[in-house]
């Protein structure tokens, strides 16, 4: 069933007003008649079963009829730190990393970064990103949108290591084997750091571990920018019981 | 380090002879003086360190320094089955498959498979997805280069089940949590099925698990045709300790 994202304003009681782009959704590219079944999702976890009443104007009316939790949060809240690659690779890792439960993103600027990012471009390229997410989110079925933060730069970032249960980051040159990290205990609250196509600096290596990350490898064979996060992700969902199964 | 594959032919004793693109892609695109190291890796798990010797016209000729065993390859072996998806989303899956440790990949027609493949168009396509895969095994530093098999229809693939350890058949709609499966016993030869954008048929199910198949689901997100063989793939890889960590 076709879902939709809402805001708290659009919904009082049981009526629900969409209107902008998913409006026109509904009436001009997927042509709904009156009584056809949506779900609204309020973005903090709940879903609302709602029915197509009206059309007015520009906007859509609907009346909920059952409210339900949102199925599709995980229970680890994993934000994903990269040094922006190349390309649309990023974009790549907004989707995938939406698909696979993400909740917040952070394109960061590291030694080695090659993309250059023009401050006013800045805006309008997070604008686009978040678009992205947001799509994403609806099309697998997140009870919340994740957020795509501002670009940062790698000192800005280290400050914000303390904020996060655990660290992550992700050191094909000397790191522990993931496994064994992720084995040790749970945490609510984790950011995973990846970096570019050139990898990191030593001394970014470094700095992170002093900072409070744990180095960690996945194994023998090389990925690329855009494989790592998505891997990392796929099984740091796995062990804490989200892609199928219970958690440690 | 720079790795090319080498067939048997190429080597004899200490001496390795490579022409054709690899050799183009030595002299002219990475312009390798006499004196240079690259590890030639034979495809059947051993990787040689090698120097540049000579350049013979199109050929140029290294001298074996050492021998080592390929790190790339993980112990237990996975074949992709995924019904073809659209546009370029296969050749994705080939990359990163690839980058993840898949030893070889069964495009599929199903039921629901939007893509057509025309017979005089299918060698070629083949033949494309294979230089993907070996780019792809070169980069991530496999110890072999997977095998793309031609194209196969659902009956066929099914025949295919019994010759694996274990087939696992990707259902949202009805299958056991995937750590429930991969945590009962562990396996050599495994074999995983995907369907395309828009899922497979109930029929196709019940046939796949008559055949031999667990249908396992990935949790409660919905992820995209090019995204779920890749998310499954890595954590049976984490699973079996290949991304970083001992085996079960």
């Amino acid at each position: 069933m076709q879902r939709y994202f809402i805001d708290a304003h659009q919904c009082s009681s049981d009526a629900i007003r969409i209107e902008g782009s998913d409006a026109h959704h509904i009436t001009r590219v997927l042509r709904m008649q009156l009584g056809a079944q949506v779900i609204c999702c309020d973005g903090k976890g709940t879903d609302l079963l709602a029915e197509v009443k009206a059309v007015e104007g520009d906007a859509v009316l609907l009346r909920v009829h059952k409210r339900m939790t949102s199925r599709g949060e995980p229970a680890i809240a994993v934000t994903v730190a990269q040094a922006l690659p190349k390309g649309d690779k990023w974009e790549w890792v907004l989707q995938k990393g939406t698909e696979l439960g993400a909740v917040s993103f952070l394109p960061v600027l590291t030694t080695r970064t090659v993309v250059k990012l023009e401050a006013k471009k800045a805006d309008k390229k997070r604008e686009r990103w978040q678009k992205i997410v947001k799509e994403a989110a609806e099309q697998s079925h997140r009870g919340r949108i994740p957020v795509v933060e501002p670009v940062i730069r790698w000192s800005p970032l280290l400050d914000l290591f303390p904020t996060y249960d655990r660290v992550l980051f992700a050191y094909e040159k000397g790191g522990q084997p993931l496994r064994h990290v992720l084995e040790e205990s749970r945490c609510e609250r984790m950011l995973i750091v990846v970096g570019p196509e050139g990898g990191f600096t030593a001394e970014e290596a470094e700095q992170a571990q002093a900072a409070g990350a744990v180095a960690i490898t996945l194994g023998s064979r090389i990925l690329r920018a855009e494989t790592a996060p998505l891997a990392l992700l796929s099984c740091l969902m796995y062990a804490h019981g989200e892609m199928g199964g219970e958690p440690l």
